[in-house]
């Protein structure tokens, strides 16, 4: 029987996080691609535009006006997905199967630079820097309101991915529940720091699965791993599950960080340092402004004095952020989680330790600043 | 307090089989929608394209020659995701969370009719038959292959969706293992058949989840309901925990049954029947050929007489398909699940009353055959 090779035979790996498995398909890549295929994100954008919503001094849909910021600028979205409170009480179910739980909380759009045409990946270091301050901000403001037991920084990049306008921003939903992605990790996370080390019959005495990863991962020989890049504090993997093509992982590694408001001064320039170096490096894999969608998982909402630690299953947390980018071998050509994928289990078509190298292989130097 | 009404108050709503939670938030709907747009499925196609590799009498990418079929026509994947055994053993894990599992099976391809332009919204319910007896001529031969523990039966039609050729056709992924989401929904079936009825602190003996719920959705006052269309056999309700602004769940409610191929000769006529009225209702909606992956969810494989059927976790398993369409207000705009709904939990902008509404109100005279 020949040996198992990950780039040419089909199997499963397991992302302790979520709970469920990837369908890896190295050999897929070969496959021509004869399906749709999308606008290049590669258009010129004019520095300030006078219909953007989001440009300096502009209006919006609510007929409010825009400051004229010069760093971020944070305000509630006209359309806002939850509603402030108070929310009504659920009403008495038809049936078990049928129940309803009000929800509230708030939804803030958080733009990133005054001009229309940057994304993260054109910011400097210190702009960054700005950005990262300001979700500091928002998640310790809007996570200590009261009834607020979730805050959700992300980003959606690109039309692709459901974008409406390219003027840098992001946004933050805050929330009277945990929703499922979250809770899930949590319980994960809760799980292994209560479990036993197999093999050795002994408890793990609340070690963080997120930890013990990033050591795994940093004990990998380089050039077969799955580190993009690193520095000081972070680390920017392609996850041994990663279900997107050129998925990235990012955590803090060298102390178990719950939240970004417990970063110290160091490890935020660090993270500024870091978004600065995988941002640029995706723009520069296919030279086009890399689409994804980015997320913060963290700790619900600031840790609560009032809560005794050894209650507090929210101590499990392990700051890390998600960049769930679409694009698979050009700026034209993404991946479709689609059929089996929605009904069966993720499948992607070439190993993690494959895009970690293109990845690692791409230069920090942006392509439209390249002399 | 004002009363909740789940047509204004953002709500979460449960998803039994997933174990995960939906965001409604019904007032969304009136936001402006300024984003991507997707091209209209809607330009004619030829009955018989040269170029087309699932034509009959044309070559494929292997060189092969499709016969002249004139009815079904099944044949491997030349790109499959899985491949035939053996595969190799798995290796020693360097780190327990870097394991992998070897997978091994088959990928088929399933051509549902002869001409290039038609799609199953403009089959007849007799042409219809074939693809289900194709479907239940599949399951139980893949399904009865060594090694095989689970067969996955879906479509992925238009391109909106990751689908490559308009040539009507699905395909059928045979597997070593049970994927992620399947196994997560016989888990929760298994759960619920083992549970107490709450209140009543008495077991369950056995109820099945989805045989219930198609009770409660029969209940459920008809114009403010879920259910799209019924006849004898089969229901098809846009879910109460619907994640697609349009999806549907369709399942037999006479009789718990496990799988296709239990289907008696009614039943699957009855089959026929309702997926030739939901699929003629869809392309209704927006005037368009409605994108959707569907997929076939059951018995991961037919009941095996050497497994006892107390041992059999399977047993659990009721036979139901889910139609994911991605279209939310035309035939050119979409939902996008990205940012939030990849990071938190999925989220929708009309309830699935709102929807079922909408579908009701559809003909079932395909809008192209139209007088
Ligand atoms: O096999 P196809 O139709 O070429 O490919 C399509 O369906 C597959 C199964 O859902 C997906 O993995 C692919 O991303 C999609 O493009
Ligand atoms: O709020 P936006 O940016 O207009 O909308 C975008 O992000 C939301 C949150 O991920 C999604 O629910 C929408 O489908 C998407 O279009």
């Amino acid at each position: 029987m020949t040996d198992f090779d990950p780039t040419t035979h089909p199997h499963r790996r397991f992302n302790p996080l979520t709970n469920e498995h990837i369908l890896v398909s190295p050999h897929r890549t070969k496959r021509p691609w004869l399906g749709q295929t999308e606008p290049p994100q590669t258009t010129a954008l004019p520095e300030y535009d006078p219909k953007c919503y989001l440009c300096p001094g502009n209006s919006r849909t609510s007929g409010e006006k825009n400051p004229n910021y010069d760093h971020t600028f944070t305000f509630e979205n006209d359309f806002a997905a939850i509603l402030h409170p108070p929310a009504p009480e659920a009403p008495v179910p038809a049936h078990p199967l049928l129940t309803v739980e009000p929800v509230y909380g708030a939804c803030d759009v958080v733009i990133f630079h005054p001009r229309h045409d940057l994304t993260m990946a054109r910011l400097s270091k210190s702009e960054i820097g700005t950005v990262i301050n300001e979700w500091i901000r928002i998640y310790t403001s809007r996570g200590t309101e009261p009834g607020i037991e979730y805050v959700q920084i992300f980003e959606n990049k690109g039309s692709m991915m459901g974008c409406s306008n390219p003027h840098p921003h992001g946004q933050v939903w805050s929330m009277s529940t945990i929703p499922s992605i979250p809770a899930q990790e949590l319980k994960s996370l809760k799980r292994y720091a209560q479990s036993q080390i197999p093999s050795q019959d002994a408890p793990r005495e609340n070690a963080c699965l997120l930890c013990e990863y990033a050591q795994a991962e940093i004990n990998t020989p380089g050039d077969t791993g799955r580190i993009v890049v690193s520095n000081e504090h972070w680390l920017a993997v392609v996850p041994w599950w990663a279900t997107w093509p050129f998925e990235i992982l990012l955590l803090p590694y060298h102390r178990h960080i719950g939240s970004i408001d417990e970063l110290n001064t160091e490890e935020k320039e660090a993270f500024a340092d870091i978004l600065y170096r995988i941002t640029r490096r995706y723009d520069n894999l296919f030279s086009c402004s890399f689409a994804y969608s980015m997320g913060i998982h963290q700790r619900p909402v600031p840790a609560k004095a009032t809560v005794d630690p050894a209650d507090d299953d929210n101590k499990y947390a392990h700051l890390h952020l998600h960049f769930d980018p679409p694009l698979l071998r050009s700026a034209t050509v993404r991946k479709f989680l689609v059929g089996y994928e929605m009904m069966g289990e993720a499948q992607r078509d070439l190993t993690p330790e494959q895009a970690a190298t293109r990845l690692r292989g791409c230069s920090e130097v942006h392509y439209l600043e390249n002399p």
